[in-house]
């Protein structure tokens, strides 16, 4: 009946942790099947790993263009339906473009593009083709995130009139003052990664989820941002000041220098008739705060939760699920969308999440190098 | 190189919970291909259920003896290798015994049998055969659970002193107060599942989890159930008092009427020089008590774990796993034993669980019913 | 208007932390006014320690006896009205019985005598004489837990059908493994601490504070004490099966050899519509959880509050208040009574808790010596 | 020996929040001796108040002026030795210089002054008197923000690299959205209030303990305030970024329409050798993170505490103290200093803290009207 879909993979071969994450969000429910891949740009390496995880060799294809012609010549119904997009930044928009105008579906990493002008030209491209697009910002595929989500859209706190995102790691600590290795971090490095390390990486998650969570445009952003060292040419630290309508405000911060912080990613917003808070290294534990009432803590697969975050959980409450099940809980969406099914569209972040991303990191880094103004969004 | 292994699957069909957990956690590290299974005693069901889930039904057998005699038949290079038992609890044994006995390998859904004779019948096949057979006491699977034990083996708490198990539910609680639910719940009637309800289910859990975690036998116990109204047959919560060497002793609390409790599952260690506690539903903290130091709380990834808790870890630090991925782990070590490579017996339980197990069940049931008194184990 | 009361006291110099404790909490409401002392057996230091307080010497007394005639040859209204207790254990039955036979108010540190027989004379005395009695089972004072008693007795969590208590700490571990230590720490002594070591210090905590807050009679217990060493004479930990009704079960743990914890006093209740849940360490915090809805979590000073429990914060919520603060909730219920004011019961436990707080540990002991038997209390 | 110091006080009576605090504070060891004060402008009222809180009435005052004459006139053996000014905002800056002026110790409750003119004209007097002036930034008793403070100080994170606070309320929340409310509440009054509400009320909190905790100056404030409605002349709310020195940045977020949050404020600082991070709510907890170790929870009353935090702690681990007990701790420092004893200058907060407060709140206030610019301290 429901056959699986047709996936191919581009990246993600040998230890890439992203390439495990979403092979087993891809087999969560079901509904992919691994079907072809350039995992490596070295062919070898390629069918190597496509023998290590067990899969057959036959459509481990030498390259991208290569891939890409050989799959539009097969019939359609062998044909790889929908491709996920695991290489190196800069590769993330040549490879979508390409393969949304050939008319595949896409599943995409983040950052969607090196810049903003790429992000509008791909979503031009999107909404001419109308194919599947998502971006896989995984923290939204959390039972307690959509939960918090709709909860904000059917009034559980009333008007939001504050936000507050904090996303602190420590990882690039250790890194950055030490000469030798902030010189060669390729995180740090803006050709090949941008021009933003602490915003473009993980401000631009918190960001997404500000706006994924209130359903509100941030308008504008004053940032103050950190790089330590002159030497340093990206940030890894900042703080970014919000104005989300008339009345909202609120503050984004985000940090690599935040020592021994391994996650640490939180989203609190204050409504006039409550408050909401959520954090993801406990991922399964939302927390509504009413005047006058016991704080109430919710946990997923309870039947209080709304349909988009029940649709989330596998098991009965009382048993954890983590990063891999939010990654899986994206795909389930994504392939209910291919199939044609019904769906939520806040079951996937999408082609408009990338480019207000891009938007976010472009003006952020512009706010701080112009002096901590004031810049619209 | 290494192929996938071939996988058969015997019930976790249709809405099974069960079904989605070990599918997935198959699928986790690329060692598994869904080769075969009879879903369900109903063909056609298993059928629709098979295509529903993507995968061919060439395999999918009638029922479990013309499974076995067909793959029996088939030449070694193409016949399932290792069979997953996830049938309803009175089949798991003779599906397992026929198993064993055909040769393939086993992984079986808790309870491993009815009763303590059966399990001793299966040890003594399992020992002559020499097969590979995993019980998915799952919980096991969890890095901390496992970074707990190699703490304990390695001397960080000292010799153990006392213990502490709690496994405290409330799905019951609605049944078991109501005459005709207490009176038509399958979870409650003898005939289908054995001799206790809540020990067999959940006591047994965290009885396997001390012995696991310590490496100290429970040598005897005295248990008081509840049974709350006379005619219910079946313990729906009770306290075990434990005695482990010639010193330590310890109580074990299981509930199923501890209303509202989710999954409440948490185990404590104390030593001589220390103590270590972890609780099942915020899996990923285990928290280290020394004499006249702060608290240490180790977090799943890190480099001070030890290589066991590592090896079921796949993001870095802060990204949180959770259920699904404890039974990949459980699932990784038996693949890695079915290939004959290097693993660590802690990987995954096996048939002695099994036995303690029942021998664990009948002994506290008989301890309660004798009044109360010490029952050796 | 409203004077202060005059209030002696007897024992509590010199270093003595229960001293400062009953000192702060008299202060906290000004309700009582240190009148008079006997500090020290030692006279001088007695007195050197009321220098060291900055009170007047003139009512610091040789001795108890001493004291007490010459309150009494004092005109009514310059007379110390109320004591407290705060000697060795052994001296507290003797001198509650003679200040309460001399028409005194008493407040009395646990344990309030040193057996069951002693209590029940206390017992007889306090009800001819009809004077003010307290026992300052401190954590009865902290608001938390007099808001858990009024949610149980208002039928918030419906019938009791379980309880589970646990009181860990670790302070004896260090000692009770050197034999020279153990041999001479006067709380393993007999002699000087009564029958039981942990079952009586904090087992009765545990215990009393099961019957406060459910308001039900714990009917009989079955006991597992462990000495670890059979040169050791007292119990340094426990586990205690109770049966509370016809239907109720319920577990009480203790241990002082819990490595390395602090003062890990927790109670559940479980009802059959909910359960309630505390924490000592931190007792701001009440846990209501009930089936299908989210946790609850109630903190002090709240208008969702009872009476009882909101008389017992002192500032707005979100200001902790610790243990002191529950012991000076205890002196204020105390002094309302002196002064025959309105007051709850609940405001502070009195001479029933110490009776049935003696027949626990006696109870307790013989069950474990005579074979972990049931006894009835 | 040491006999109690003579203790007035100014304001503090009937329902006062704050009274009950400093009386209950200055009790705690057993140091002061309130011997006379001005409780209300009402005299009558005075008088009912030292009765029913059980004082004499002899020194109980009219008003400020006759009581400061009336005590001068007493021979200085007799004589009141420190006052506490309790009194409305206003009033804090001319009773605090008449005090000071006229020899008294000074104990003043926040904030200092209602101007930075007035703060740096006392820091004059008091610099020319040198008596003992303290400020009650009751916080910076607790045990374990003590202990923060000695941490840092000894390098135990290392350097310095990021700061952040948060102060979050809700309880203004009702009064804005209401517009008679918000034209009526004093607190929202500048006239009454000083230029700003949240900043001034508790954002100047953060802002100290910051500096307190860090013992490094912060030189810049970009702030952005939050008014809600046009007609509303005070902040509510807001977030200020902070520049520390040549590299360290950080920022400080307040809020009094964070809805239903009671008094949430915490402290992280961020080292490169490691982090610490504090939570008013639960004071007694301090974490530390150590790349590559796991979490340690610092608790107080355990040795491996300083001597300043331990200081702090009257009873021995696990026994929760609270607000109280902070401001107990400040009171104590205060004695040691009115008495010439040995003392940390960490003990409390002074004259200083007062001045860089309220330039800090000037600041921001302006630094936000020119239109978010940084502004120097």
């Amino acid at each position: 009946m429901s056959k699986k879909l047709k996936w191919g993979v581009l990246g993600g071969g040998g230890d890439s942790l992203i390439g495990v994450l979403h092979r087993v969000a891809a087999s969560m429910f079901d509904s992919y099947q691994l079907t072809g891949a350039v995992f490596n740009p070295d062919h070898e390496k390629s069918i190597e790993f496509a023998n290590e995880i067990g899969i057959p060799t036959d459509r481990i294809y030498p390259d991208f263009d290569t891939m890409v012609d050989a799959e539009l010549s097969l019939p359609e119904s062998e044909r790889i339906q929908v491709f996920s997009v695991l290489t190196p930044n800069f590769l993330h928009f040549p490879m979508a473009k390409k393969l949304l105008e050939s008319g595949f579906h896409v599943i995409c990493e983040k950052p969607m593009t090196m810049n903003y002008q790429e992000a509008l030209e791909l979503k031009e491209i999107q909404k001419k083709k109308n194919n599947v697009f998502a971006l896989t910002h995984t923290y939204t595929g959390y039972p307690m995130v959509r939960q918090m989500k709709k909860m904000i859209a059917e009034g559980a706190i009333g008007e939001v009139q504050k936000v507050d995102a904090q996303y602190y790691q420590g990882w690039i600590n250790p890194i950055i003052h030490d000469p030798k290795l902030r010189a060669t971090t390729w995180r740090l490095d803006p050709e090949k990664s941008g021009i933003s390390c602490c915003m473009g990486d993980i401000g631009v998650h918190a960001y997404q989820m500000l706006e994924y969570m209130t359903g509100i445009e941030i308008r504008s952003v004053l940032a103050d941002l950190n790089y330590l060292y002159e030497d340093n040419k990206m940030d890894i630290d900042g703080t970014v000041l919000l104005r989300l309508g008339d009345q909202a405000k609120g503050v984004l911060r985000a940090s690599q220098i935040a020592t021994a912080e391994e996650n640490n990613f939180s989203v609190a917003v204050f409504g006039r008739e409550g408050t909401l808070k959520w954090e993801q290294e406990n991922p399964n534990y939302l927390y509504l705060l009413k005047d006058g009432k016991p704080i109430q803590t919710l946990k997923p697969g309870n039947i209080y939760n709304s349909a988009l975050s029940l649709d989330g959980t596998k098991l009965p409450p009382g048993h954890p699920e983590g990063i891999f099940d939010a990654m899986g809980n994206i795909y389930k969406g994504v392939a209910k969308a291919i199939r044609g099914q019904d769906y939520d569209p806040a079951e996937f972040p999408g082609i408009r999440d990338g480019v207000r991303g891009m938007k976010f990191i472009e003006t952020v880094v512009a706010s701080h190098a112009e002096g901590n103004v004031w810049k619209k969004l």
